[in-house]
């Protein structure tokens, strides 16, 4: 996550205008204009910036403005959702209605149905109108309640429907794909001369968007992965030299393979697409590993491991590269070593990823989604566009789109949560 | 399962000997050894029965003796764990050595290692010694402790481990084929005159042993398919015309697929073994859901519609036949039809059944295992062999292996049971 | 729950009148008149019954009659619940409504509020429409949507509503006291020469109603008081010398209690209303077992041992006896015998009862209320009047009112259910 | 939680001596000297700080050093666990085992029972040799396999039992009372001029302590308060004009009392230590709420609202002062004040404290612990004492006990967070 060549500038969200209107919300903790948080926490990265006489790159922080941008009494909202499914995201759904209504007065919340698809009339998918009472319990079920959809659409007729429906801010729920379309939204917005605020709340299950320390599902995702490599060293530990393999999600970074193998310590390899090992290296060691244990578990990210595998040029909906499936590939890799060898074993498959991410929020990502959900509304209510609602040192702040999705977050393989994962699991620094 | 051509021997558990013995047992609650369960539990049948001078047919009804066939002081035991993982597993053995020793205080009980490999000397797995504190929590973990394997072994060499041990008991917890083959360690220390008892403990998730109401692990197994289902309809209502296909176990019995749909409202599909179904016919009725309601979840039992697929002469090590693969069947099928009548859709494929079969038994399952190991216990004591325990009517009762595993219990496509479950899916009674 | 005085009379279901229109519920599997359920499942008692010439006592068997006495296009329905919470009660109204209108067209459902108050008009609780979309998921919510209530009303009032509603079936969810209420209602629609059917369906966590083997929510409620015994457990083994005490359900029939200590193997101590015990008796056990081992986990059923503090003579809006606090009496008891004794010891109380029974039925459950729920509407709309859907020897059966209320279900102190549960806390069968 | 005074000075924790040992540690990945981390995150704040030619506030980052204070073939290690129990406890301590031996080789680490009382010699608590399998799956289960206590010992005495079993480096778990007993034994170590380092891992469920942005088992807490939450709701639903009133933990802070009313949107009042309240206040407002809604949820802090009643001037073994039971003294006056004005309703009382406190961890507290644990030991090896290992701005860092201990983390009743508690729960800013 290299910083060398950014600016203070690329830390500045867009604006709409003047933020004329006095906040009709009901607080008195209103953000001040001089509140903005540090992008380093490093003392030698800040002293060097001071020596530099460069000023300290900085995010604003989120939160409820005095002033704000929007009249609520006279402008729409609107709500739509993207890419798969990810748990929470019934809970920022609710959180936005919420805040809209109660904080800021505005009546008339449309939820777009089945991703962009949803903003582009030819589909016929009419808007959800959503109530404060329609919303209230949302967050107890999985999924969303808008649908999704992947791929983009046109941003003329996407602006062409905001208009109609005199929608003053856009909410898009989604990943790297889905707020390169709301950028392009707000560009076209921009180019149209509209007061329409575009701001996005980052979905990414796999915790890969940049300037972004989390974001929400992630931990409700590893808890639930952790039910599945449970259940690979039960059946591991039930046979004579059992091997349990889990993929888990991650296409680019291995977060989520990573936090579950801390969190469940009998996982005995974690392999990520940021750390990358040969099949002889992973082999040699396992059989070791069963030769002397009698048992072992596996977590591979669906990332992991692409340039073993012969390399697919499909890409899905959303333009992402179809990857090979390396859960399978490494099962028959694996069978094929032991039946060579003529050791006996027993290995078992588990690809856990739809009922990780239907899951409900769990306590953790409720809290967070409300938050999200929340500085979203104070953001698009202040006439912030173009940006996402981001969480950075505990502190939620707002980030360019165009920064956040500058390059992705992944997991340095020479730095410390590595290291961690590879102490936890025991595997060879280098397989 | 029909009773046609029983007569009351067959419901009768063969015994080792007199029993000269006084339980040990601090109870007051001895079984009487009238006690007998009636087979038949309709006013119509066993109206008939009289009708014919024909006696009632009846179980032995398990638990204590006043007087026992072995010397507890005197004997080892043994148990031995087979086939599949199964919830409650751990509980079983538990509850075993918790009377054996509590109850009649046999001191020396051994756990065989990998299943009947165990018992044979050549495999070199050394029996672990169990003790009322190294059982003491397993029931909190899936699995089993012992380890478990497929497939039998040579009843010759296995009698010979017995004896050198000393076992008087031996507690088999296995499916159909380790029933079978318990029965024929029975019948080769029948051959040698040994006085060695062999009490079963029907394991089957499937729950599609005859004479058993239910099987331990059965009731976990659903609650936790329950967990698939939810986010099968979680997906397909978060997508466009979105279909979740759960495949669940159920080799020849679609008992979990059945209650599974009847646990998860959601459900508009059930297939199973007992109701053959077209594929043209649940193509036809999903289209006509899907363009009418936009979602659909389909439960599948792994042994359904395996006519419908190219049959494979292969089997397992537990010699049963290697079944198609109904789930990837179906999706595929489902897939092409839909891109055929140009229907845009979005299928999601689950199949849980590592994660199901390994999880800890549920309260219940606890409950009814402690009962089981219990019973089991009284029941070898007592001098009882080739026999299970099974649970009828709400009673545990003996019932003879060959009567067990005579035939497979099914569900009755013209039954009441089948029935409900069509009501609750609304699919048609004919697919 | 002797039968001594029982005649074949008490088992039968009042019938409003002759069944003259064909069920347009699309079955084949109606129910045959000739099916009737055995009460007695041992062989032992039908062949005295035979001998001395009397017919076995035996249940008519419940499900969908292939003619019913309503005309299902001429009738409303409606639900009440009272009581307490249970888990299961969304489930049960949701068959209810569901098989109303799937299996019958029933158009009109009123869903009366906060128990017997919904029916007399005075209280201007205005009834709720309830519809399958409305219905469509409420399983996945504890308590009841309608609300509930304690206490009787008037039945001439309640009779008058249903009347003017044109309620040809009235479905009430309830205990002891709501199903007399009901056969009361019954009585005076009786008197007035109506046609109106009152079905009950039993609601008693505590599982203590006569001739029904099991009611809903109580697989439910084990499940989650394990929960507390777990967390009593390990409080326990926290703290040097540490007892955990746990109330649970119970007034007078222990259960819960009882099957929770079987379902977790950790519970050293029992006590339930059935089986007397002396504080003497327990604190001089209790005080060898911490010096022995250290630690202890006592459940305490909420009826057990009232004769050992000041009775009360309060009574609730139920016309239930207000119960002494025997977990707040033995917490005292326990700090101040081991104070005197001078033994360091940590007593950690808890209370899970609310939490308990407003958890949403586990899939046994939901599955269980499922068949109530259908059987009810099939009894109804077959002109059974003042009985309840009970269930038997795993079948579903018709019981009168009167019968169902005629004594309480309890734990035999010297039967084979209180001798497992002592075996496995390991206390003295007298304490 | 002002700064105002704090020097550089107080953020560097204490040192035995120089790093003359390299780390026999398997890693790439240490620490670097420059590594420190701004304890303040707010660019003002810095550009204050710079303005007045102070240097920025600063911890050391935690991690494994090149080179370390102790010879890890010399020493022996010992833990101890005080205080109430809570979640990821074992975790810890597993964690710091695994590190010791795995990491550096450390053959001998024991386990002091029971608290302080097992450092003392003539308690006679024999401390528990911890092996790697000993510690192996003891995460899987809630409390401290150690057990715990409250209270101070003699500081003399128990740095006499660590001579006495060599040990090097002594972990204390504990809250804001063990640490400041740690920092007693350190001090008596350095008066005795012997090289014993003493690490603690601060332990608190209530997230109380300052310069700690997270404790472990916190997010476990509100997960499991979560569950008493939906409960009190669903009571409050089922009954006409219901109030579920939940007493949860917080003697000082109430951070799981608010974040619970977060992660449960169902909460209309939380009422925390730090925001005053009066009974007047509260009884008009949930008066209203109840006449126009029907029910209400409210979540007490245990140390909430203590000004309300009479004090006490007891203490526990710990110091705490008791408190009185706010929970019981709510129910009482809000019963009263609804006799009073003869509004008829329900109220049900839930206080789920042991429930909560007991649990496991869930895998996001599993994963902190394994990391607290594992910089515990890297610390201790590296010779810091007398410090805790914190968690500020997602990195580990070095906190000096005294610094730690000085204040006490409270939430600001006029900032950020209250803020999205009230906007949550919709309670008025001032009741």
């Amino acid at each position: 996550m290299s910083s060398k060549n950014l600016t203070s500038n690329d830390f500045e969200a867009q604006c709409l205008g003047e933020n004329v209107h006095p906040s009709p919300m009901a607080t008195e903790c209103f953000c001040d204009s001089y509140e903005r948080l540090l992008y380093h926490s490093s003392l030698n990265e800040i002293q060097q910036r001071i020596a530099n006489n460069s000023e300290p790159l900085s995010f604003e922080v989120a939160g409820p403005r005095r002033n704000i941008f929007f009249d609520p009494a006279k402008i729409a909202c609107g709500i739509v959702t993207c890419g798969g499914l990810c748990p929470g995201t019934n809970d920022v759904i609710r959180a936005i209605v919420m805040s809209l209504y109660h904080h800021y007065g505005v009546q008339n919340i449309y939820g777009f149905r089945y991703g962009y698809e949803g903003l582009v009339a030819s589909y016929g998918h009419k808007p959800l109108k959503l109530t404060t009472e329609l919303v209230s319990r949302i967050g107890e079920s999985g999924g969303t309640i808008l649908g999704s959809s992947r791929g983009h659409q046109d941003p003329a007729e996407m602006v062409s429907m905001l208009s109609e429906l005199n929608i003053g801010i856009l909410f898009t729920i989604g990943g790297d794909g889905t707020l390169r379309g709301a950028a392009k939204i707000a560009e076209e917005i921009a180019r149209q001369g509209k007061s329409i605020s575009v701001i996005g709340i980052p979905k990414t299950i796999d915790n890969d968007i940049s300037y972004l320390q989390t974001t929400f599902g992630f931990e409700t995702a590893v808890s639930e992965a952790r039910r599945s490599t449970y259940a690979a060293h039960t059946e591991a530990l039930g046979a004579r030299n059992g091997v349990g393999l889990v993929k888990l999600m991650g296409r680019d970074s291995g977060f989520i393979a990573a936090y579950t193998a801390m969190a469940d310590c009998q996982v005995n390899y974690c392999l990520i697409p940021e750390a990358p090992f040969t099949v002889a290296g992973l082999l040699a060691d396992l059989e070791t590993r069963i030769r002397q244990r009698g048992h072992a578990v596996i977590v591979v990210a669906e990332g992991a491991g692409q340039e073993l595998m012969t390399a697919s040029d499909q890409v899905d909906a959303s333009g992402n590269k179809k990857l090979a499936d390396i859960g399978v590939f490494l099962k028959e890799k694996i069978m094929a070593h032991f039946a060579e060898i003529g050791l006996e074993m027993t290995l078992k498959y588990i690809d856990p990823s739809y009922t990780i991410r239907s899951q409900p929020a769990n306590p953790h990502d409720t809290t967070f989604c409300l938050s999200l959900g929340q500085n979203a509304a104070h953001a698009g209510m202040a006439g912030r566009t173009n940006m996402v609602v981001g969480f950075w040192n505990h502190q939620f702040v707002h980030v360019p789109i165009k920064l956040a999705t500058s390059s992705r977050k992944k997991i340095d393989p020479v730095g410390r949560l590595w290291s961690s994962v590879i102490s936890s699991t025991g595997q060879p620094a280098k397989l």
